[in-house]
């Protein structure tokens, strides 16, 4: 007799990301064209070599970077994270108010933890980030689908009414993933209220903040003195760092959610990998200039999207913004057998809007998502000829 | 109106660790009597100098090393560990059935959660690891408590007597965190007998492996060729290569089980950090020598343990291996209070007996756990000498 599996395993799907390199197996990309990867959203350079040397010197000759540290993480790393966002939104967060985790998502399934278990439900607009959809199927909490119109923006009054005694939270994502949209500071400002007024949280994910296309500050939830009471932000250092591989985000919540999260990251984790907070605190009191020139860069990266938008007639530019662009093809396909057909006869991976959507809502097979923040402008010339070119 | 608490979370504890830390603030060691700070199973040196080198130069050379990986680990580090542990256990364990984990703790989250939800059992001895009921309390996962008797080993025949039909899983570690004892391999075997007779699944945390003072292997699951329909292997490799820091473990388990962890550890970590494994590699690869070196260390601090023992004429040393020695204490104090206590007037700092006991079970209030293998023979004796002339 074989051990058994919790059943809310089964009703979740595999990590979109792996399922979408599975499609590679066998295929063969001819030197004339190589492969044009847009599914995941993540730098494939490495850090600069100053961040690479701060990692290799810690290595060598601070012992703490071996040893174990607090399971909410490094003390100078979370000083560092609350006064730069305290200048840079304008507020008051304290570092006890700031937690480093292993990587965002891991933000975003302590916090949740926190928030909701069997039988709770949190609202996720759609498009959706697969990683949340999956997290809440795991933890038996329904994810509450809120549908997103022109410019994949969510309303707060649709919102409203999909809130039970059952709802702990709403996730927001801004710039988003998988959508690009930016959303705007009164849109957020919205959302806090609703969530207020009902006694959830706001979760809102700003992975991306570093890449907005605005300037300032994308939000003001952080000028009232009590944010605390109901927003949960999460942030990554994996994008403006190009610190993937090291596992490094953080989340600013209350006091009383962080001690509470504190049990789940100890369980999960012990704590962040000590070398990862080292690179990404030098990162943050080194790289400041630096990431404004990379932020420069994937905007004009943004811009030869919106250029090359033409050569598509029948494809439309659903969403743009920080690392993506979300399209709706022209094709009588269902966008996961077309995502599988373009790596064959195009050589272009990306990911089908069927990742991103819940089963029964149709629009996701007629949806693709392009994370372009690894291809340059050539490439993305090559990208669109490429897809202007392929037919079913 | 503020966001809400998961009521789980509020019926688990705070990160024992983190809490017996604490009890630290505002004492003062006197410079002839500085802590002995015997809480944590932790080595406190950096790894050697090898290892911290291959490590650098991964950082400056290497850039995958900061990229994201696949999900269940390096494919280099899970064929390394399926091949050493094939050969030490004189089993067959294919590369598919090794996971990597950011950390042990972490493996354990994940396959138990592949198992049990909501309302569902595990049975674990007590006195337990605390983070195993943490992580279950937060799951909603009843933790059935299997109390040991003498020696501190758990009974197949008790256990059989708790398992319901909610029951999913019985963990045991071995050798024991917090008691230190090395379960017999045919004590091991019946556990997986009955669990297999049950339907459930045995998880066998083998963190502290390297440290065994029996030669050969611990016992002999992995000769069945069935194991896996069983069996969940867990290990870290913090301990041997002194990597705490870096959150590197592993877990063995069918490819079904895999392929759902997946799932978990995507939406939690996506990745374990690319350094670490790298290290782990390195280390498995270049250190089986300097880790033997390692062992034996450990094995002649036990000993100094038992040699140090008659000095506590009204101490009882109830189980002692790996990193521990689990004691009784003669004082008419329960442990959590003893504790603090030894704090302030020992200079001494270890875990009390009540962090590893249910609420209900008085056994913990006189139980102590000294997690010795941060301090040599010199120390040892002082530590013994301590606590001799200490009175309550």
């Amino acid at each position: 007799m074989c051990a058994q599996l919790n059943p809310r395993f089964a009703q979740t799907f595999a990590p979109p990301v792996m399922e979408a390199r599975r499609w590679l197996d066998g295929v063969d990309f001819p030197a004339d064209r190589p492969l044009l990867n847009v599914s995941q959203a993540a730098p494939i350079d490495p850090p600069p070599e100053g961040l690479r040397r701060a990692i290799a010197d810690s290595a060598m000759n601070n012992v703490d970077a071996h040893l174990y540290g607090p399971v909410l993480g490094m003390p100078e790393l979370r000083v560092e994270v609350a006064s730069q966002w305290s200048e840079a939104y304008g507020g008051t967060i304290n570092e006890s108010q700031v937690a480093i985790t292993s990587g965002c998502n891991q933000a975003f399934a302590a916090t949740l933890a926190t928030l909701a278990g069997e039988g709770d439900e949190v609202i996720l607009p759609t498009p959706w980030y697969f990683n949340h959809k999956m997290w809440l199927d795991m933890m038996g909490v329904g994810s509450i689908p809120l549908k997103t119109g022109a410019g994949l923006l969510p309303d707060p009054g649709h919102a409203r009414a999909l809130i039970t005694d059952k709802t702990r939270a709403i996730a927001l994502v801004s710039p988003n993933n998988p959508g690009g949209v930016e959303y705007p500071a009164s849109l957020i400002r919205a959302f806090l209220e609703l969530c207020r007024e009902k006694g959830i949280a706001l979760i809102l994910d700003e992975t991306y903040r570093d890449f907005d296309s605005r300037d300032g500050a994308p939000h003001d939830l952080f000028h009232d003195p009590d944010w605390h009471d109901t927003l949960i932000h999460l942030y990554s250092f994996s994008k403006a760092y190009r610190l993937t591989g090291h596992r490094v985000g953080a989340f600013i919540a209350s006091e009383d959610r962080l001690f509470q999260a504190e049990k789940f990251l100890d369980t999960v984790a012990i704590c962040p990998n000590q070398l990862g907070q080292h690179a990404a605190l030098w990162g943050m009191q080194n790289l400041g200039d630096w990431v404004k020139g990379e932020r420069l860069e994937i905007l004009d990266r943004r811009a030869a999207i919106a250029e090359n938008m033409p050569k598509l007639e029948r494809w439309k530019l659903l969403g743009l913004g920080a690392y993506f662009a979300y399209v709706q093809h022209p094709f009588d396909l269902r966008s996961d057998v077309l995502a599988q057909k373009l790596v064959r006869d195009a050589g272009v991976l990306m990911l089908p809007g069927t990742m991103f959507m819940p089963d029964n809502d149709p629009a996701g097979g007629q949806q693709m998502r392009v994370a372009f923040a690894n291809i340059d402008r050539t490439d993305i010339g090559i990208l669109f000829d490429r897809l202007a070119a392929f037919s079913t």
